[in-house]
């Protein structure tokens, strides 16, 4: 089971986790003849499509082992997996990427820190333990800064914008007094993120670098082409590439990336990343020969990547709760592809789904005029 | 559960068959937030990516009962389900297409009949019911002509080419002396195929027409653009129209054409009609926006059709038998997408996956020159 060989058609792939990102993978899968095998303490949008589900909590390591047995290589679906529930399941069968990935990037302190030893750029950050750290930490980041906390925020949760050092006493106290960062606020000119993918035998190759904006905290758009000129292009890459290689990385790794202006000590600063398929990625489904979801099984089943071309120009808009009840027009929008992730109920802040417009015809229209 | 209104994110479509079509049949369902449920006397490649599996016999109407009960509307995948079956489910569930377009099909003579109805050309053909029917048969069919089982032909079998009387006498005895016809061998320039969706307002949209070529029977090649004049085109599009009109279907619809020479009494001959997604449009995955099967989910759904636009030229080669042992150096094919069906036992004949190879930027090239 820890072979590192390609994994036969007919095999199966276990993934922790149970959302939209591991129903996708899993319909990527079954396009490769391959089988998934869920595992996560709930049924999620992934279990209508899994060959399998197990669902169990992520401390029944009974569970767990038997889930892992049952599979020819793990993977994971969100970075948020309990690091022993994993290292549980590595015991019995090939884990890709690797439970370092996890480790980084679980924790703001640890994955900023990492990104320091390797000479990457981010943003000015100081770790809090407790109040005490508060005074110190202000005067590392100035204000404007984000206190966030170090584990399980996401999509805008655990963290709060703070200009004064009333602000920042005030915040922290609200999230908990939690172990967390504080990082300041970058001037950024736009974001973008690196959708890399990194082969068992250390192949990389890129995404188109897409364009992203974000309301109330979560992605609300990503676009290809980005307007990112195109001379920042390769030190994106090189960033990328250089953690994926760190992490002996295997799958699709994503890396959150500000632009600075023109000038600024670093053009580019790394503000996080997401050791697996993300959403900034679901446009190469529809813009792409092969999608950021294959590519990541390809990946993990050790065979070797495919394509990562663009044939269109796209624009990925995510459903956020209520925004999927208008899927019935949303459906009949011209050159839009949309895609519902199943989910029953629409909360507030819930992805529900993403509709991908595509230009086919723009890059034929610009060699014309 | 006869209501012709749109299915609602969540609800189930059921599927008559477990082959290949149910499951990207489903994984196309899945993108759309619907869940399907498959009845087949077999499992096969869909049942590991669907909701819910029924696997009991064609005859066990108590099954299909409960079946049909269980879903919101139900089609099929493959033309040959047995019309008493689809009839019970009819009861309890919205079918589509209609028990009308299997009739259709799952005849020969029936089919070329209802052609003849229409005014649609095809080869001159022949009833046969008995021996005593075979002189007459060869007198209206002439030399060379094609003997065929008027049901449960299909990949080349049931079917023998014969060029005398005694050939005739010979093949018929060989394939058991059954109800058959007789139809001339057309001699044409080429074989394509439509892929005709029509939605169930009665809205109908077509795929870019494939050019499709055979190996043993079996269908090797689907190619796009083919080089079909221009000007067949409309024809090709009325044909299907005329056809999806008359069975009031909803669904996608394949009509294989024989393109005869120029000058010809009629340029295009029906060959056979498939009331369901068909392997000549397995490219439209990958070059398309919207799949055939995206586009007969949406249509069996009530949805609003989706774009049938072409982004790239493709050519699609079936997988059959021992073709996809080499699976890991068609992986490797740049410019190419590999489908597996998840299929253990590669026999011969059967179809075990394909690979679709695009082009995305032939038009662009084209425009400039």
């Amino acid at each position: 089971m820890t072979d590192v060989s390609a994994l036969k058609p007919g095999s199966t792939i276990g993934i922790f986790g149970s959302g939209q990102l591991g129903r996708m993978l899993t319909t990527s899968a079954a396009e490769l003849g391959l089988k998934t095998h869920i595992y996560s303490d709930v049924t999620g949008p992934a279990c209508d499509v899994a060959a399998e589900n197990t669902i169990a909590s992520y401390t029944d390591f009974e569970a767990i082992k038997s889930f892992a047995k049952s599979v020819d290589v793990i993977t994971f679906e969100f970075e948020n997996v309990p690091l022993d529930a994993v290292k549980v399941a590595a015991d019995y069968a090939r884990l890709s990427p690797d439970v370092r990935a996890l480790e980084v990037a679980q924790d703001r302190f640890i994955e900023k820190s990492f990104m320091a030893e390797l000479g990457i750029p981010v943003a000015p950050f100081a770790n809090i333990e407790s109040k005490s750290d508060l005074a110190v930490a202000e005067k590392i980041t100035g204000f404007p800064a984000f206190l966030k906390t170090r584990r399980l925020g996401y999509d805008g949760k655990g963290q709060a914008r703070v200009t004064t050092p009333q602000d920042l006493q005030h915040a922290y106290v609200e999230l908990g007094e939690p172990a967390a960062v504080l990082e300041g606020h970058m001037h950024f000119e736009q974001e973008v993120s690196v959708l890399a993918v990194r082969g068992s035998d250390g192949a990389v190759a890129f995404y188109d670098l897409p364009q992203n904006t974000h309301k109330n905290g979560i992605l609300n758009t990503s676009r290809v082409p980005s307007t990112v000129p195109a001379d920042v292009i390769p030190g994106a890459h090189d960033i990328a590439h250089k953690i994926a290689d760190a992490l002996n990385y295997v799958g699709l790794l994503a890396v959150e990336l500000f632009v600075m202006p023109e000038g600024a000590a670093n053009r580019l600063l790394v503000n996080e990343i997401a050791p697996r398929v993300h959403n900034s990625g679901h446009w190469t489904q529809d813009a792409c020969q092969v999608s950021q979801f294959e590519n990541h099984i390809r990946a993990v089943a050790g065979w070797p990547l495919g394509a990562t071309d663009r044939h269109s120009a796209a624009v990925m808009t995510n459903l956020i709760g209520q925004d999927a009840n208008d899927w019935a027009r949303l459906a009949a929008q011209p050159g839009a592809s949309l895609h519902l992730y199943g989910k029953r109920q629409a909360r507030p802040g819930r992805k529900m789904g993403h509709i991908t417009e595509i230009f086919p015809r723009t890059p034929q229209t610009k060699a014309k005029t």
